[in-house]
């Protein structure tokens, strides 16, 4: 339970406070179709306003395009960004942390090398396992369960949720935050063919490097490259079973929908985003601020910013066109042999 | 190893015992292509009654529709689903609940927190996490390593495989299965963007509900919502590698086969079948009785029960016809090159 | 680091020694592109032995077509296949065995039943689990978290990485390497519907084979069989998220890209290989030496060995066309109108 009062002195620049008693208290946040009385309600459009105000909702955060009624019994704040003002306001909600909290920061069923380094403020969860020479910095979360190999580091305030792999030798910058059965650092996928074809492995020496505040969902996997580095860069965001294969490298601030796949050597630069179940060829290069629909194929390398669909890959205006042109292929089929037909043409 | 007579005691509805020893005991279940004589072997058709005869299996369970013969050694059961007799039958053979057995219950390198709430006969494998103020039902079986957070709830005799993640305050239904490393109340994708174009992260504090009688494959993740609640209903099963997003409520009874994947806030009702592979974008709604074909996408809402298949989604009837029609594309090309030459037409 | 001398002594015999001092030291292994002073380097082309000896790397391993200079600094041996010399050379770069060194083989905080065998040097590591009567073989790997349930088997000198699953009485076979996330013999989804529409468990008493020389990537999920065996056979390798339903069998040598999910009773025979995201529907068979491109759907048999694409499947030579000539199907639409229009048709 919050009041508006602690919502004002967040001080967020994109979040004004309109009217109504600072000393309001909201026990909860709920949506604006199932507000009651005791709920912080966040609204975008006019309906979603009236909802709120019909269910008095203690605390009512408004889209400032929208007209706010005057003798409410609501508190009001309005933002420009109703988005940022969840992302700004729903921490105070969130009790995330409370799932790791427990008498010990470090659990006593949890294996610790001796050799390993942990910083100030560390959780470890219970039946963690930190392996020798691995260093977890200050105020990060070692869930139960998760692993992390020798050698591998784990950045400041990084939340590693239960069940987690890091592989040895793999780097997790700071603030990042990974959900369960997530493996990082498993092998790249390299065999080379024998005469007799058999496939022999080639050892995967590599690691994994992940920036600082990067996110990704449960049950992805991202393999260490073969000699050097798979990188996923700073503020990237990942949703679930996602797939980044050796010596991938992907830049910044990059948000990939669940599914995603990007097979061996392929880059991505920075500020894109891909939808679900989008999948890039091996050794493909694509570029900055490229936007790639669900279910897009990307075979070849994308230079240019924009938007792009199918797969083929079009850009998403054509893409969107071949795609519903899809369904009147049986038509198109039917009034070709029509057409063959009525100028006496030859089936060939 | 079981005899005629304890299927005979099943009782069930749709299996009669027709002839031969109720003394017989069949040592194991195999299909018909490799039945022996110490086997029970189910058969839907007439080849395969001819097998398990001239294998002289044991115990024939056969569907109604086949003629059996007369002297026979082997003992014959009637049926009018087989799929139904197996499901009914199966149980005395399935060796599952010999996994979980131990000298003790709760095992004792399990951790459970002081504060959850154990019912009678509630099992507990090697390494086991039970948080805080968690609440398992009675003869619920929680595998080893599987982690239920904090204010989760297990409902009775539900099976958690090993490594299983139920994050904080989710609830899970009675008589449920789910499978290992599968993820219930990671947090949902949901991120707000700066002016910088950084992604700010929108805290998820809703949870996950699953009813009763719900199997969930190995490696799905079922998100928790981001205020309230993501929902799969009474029945329902899912196979492998499920996606399900924050928000989503699925009814009951639905099937869904290995790599569905469904994005946020999208309604499913209750009777549908889903087909490998098959994916529902961001706020759709779909009704009850529908059966979407494997790899469809499903992109606007289906208010009619049918059948459906492709990507666009059209009727399966039209969507088979569009699949077969493609490999007609390259003919179509050239034949239309071939129309616009012979008719003197520009080229556009 | 190692010398020369130590590859020469691998007596490898598609690997020569050429020139140079066999008494050089190679610190590490880096590509050519950033190839140093104390770097081993395998190139396979003109450009990177420029880029190698610019670096003046120590040791470089060259494709016998490229010529190689005199008075080099470096030491040179030379292949016939550069992807098999890494295959041969980069283990002695390889720490991943250090990850399960510990003080003791056997960590203290695994659980281990009394009934399991385990044979000669064989690893577990911190929170293992192994099941009553399971048997570990000599030399084999059990990584921290992984369970190895009851009557479950493990060859000589496999490594299961950390949290793997090994379901109740599954065999895996000797050499094989299986990465963390990966759930073998889970339950088949197997369910008969009810007259009232609901699902009825039909319980899955197989198990699932796997023969020696298997690699499995992460995060994959091969299901029990419902009465006999799934299998995969010797030689056969799968990188990640890959989807084996129950009683599938497939053979040796095959080679699946990420993404390969392949639905109940299949059946794929020797040397095959399969692109990312290929699917197979059930009770298809395929035969030896197929080549199955990525994305493609597989139906329908494939009898003859051969390279195949698409969805439907047709030969990848067709494939790629129907691929192609989806990008002119808006392009086709128009121009028919415009044909029917010209020819004074009706719209049909």
């Amino acid at each position: 339970m919050i009041t508006a009062d602690v919502i004002n002195d967040l001080q967020s620049p994109d979040l004004n406070f309109v009217s109504g008693s600072k000393q309001s208290v909201a026990m909860k946040v709920l949506p604006p179709e199932i507000a009651d009385t005791d709920s912080l309600v966040f609204v975008s459009k006019a309906p979603q306003l009236e909802q709120a105000l019909k269910a008095q909702a203690k605390i009512i955060v408004a889209h400032k395009s929208l007209t706010l009624p005057e003798g409410s019994s609501s508190t009001f704040f309005s933002t420009g960004h109703v988005q940022l003002a969840m992302a700004t306001i729903l921490p105070l909600f969130d009790g995330k942390m409370i799932r790791f909290n427990q008498e010990t920061k470090i659990h006593p069923s949890a294996f610790i090398h001796p050799t390993a380094h942990l910083g100030q403020g560390v959780y470890a969860g219970p039946f963690a396992v930190i392996g020798e020479h691995a260093r977890i910095d200050d105020g990060a979360t070692i869930g139960a369960h998760t692993v992390v190999e020798c050698y591998a580091t784990v950045g400041a305030h990084t939340i590693l949720h239960p069940q987690v792999f890091i592989g040895a030798s793999c780097e997790i910058g700071a603030h990042c935050e990974i959900h369960p059965h997530t493996t990082i650092g498993a092998d790249g996928f390299s065999f080379a063919m024998t005469k007799e074809g058999t496939h022999k492995k080639i050892p995967q020496i590599g690691k994994v490097v992940i920036g600082d505040h990067v996110e990704l969902g449960a049950n992805c996997a991202v393999d260490r490259a073969a000699l050097t580095e798979t990188r996923i860069g700073r503020g990237t965001k990942m949703d679930n079973f996602c797939h980044v294969a050796h010596n991938v490298i992907i830049g910044e601030n990059n948000v990939f929908a669940a599914g995603f796949k990007i097979a061996g050597s392929s880059r991505i630069g920075n500020n894109c985003m891909f939808g679900g179940d989008a999948a890039v060829s091996d050794h493909v290069s694509i570029g900055d601020k490229v936007v790639i629909a669900g279910r897009a194929g990307v075979t070849n390398d994308v230079t240019q910013p924009g938007a792009y669909g199918g797969y083929p890959l079009e850009p998403l205006r054509d893409a969107l066109k071949t795609l519903a042109n899809m369904t009147q292929l049986t038509r198109i089929r039917k009034d070709m042999a029509r057409v063959i037909k009525h100028l006496g043409l030859n089936e060939e």
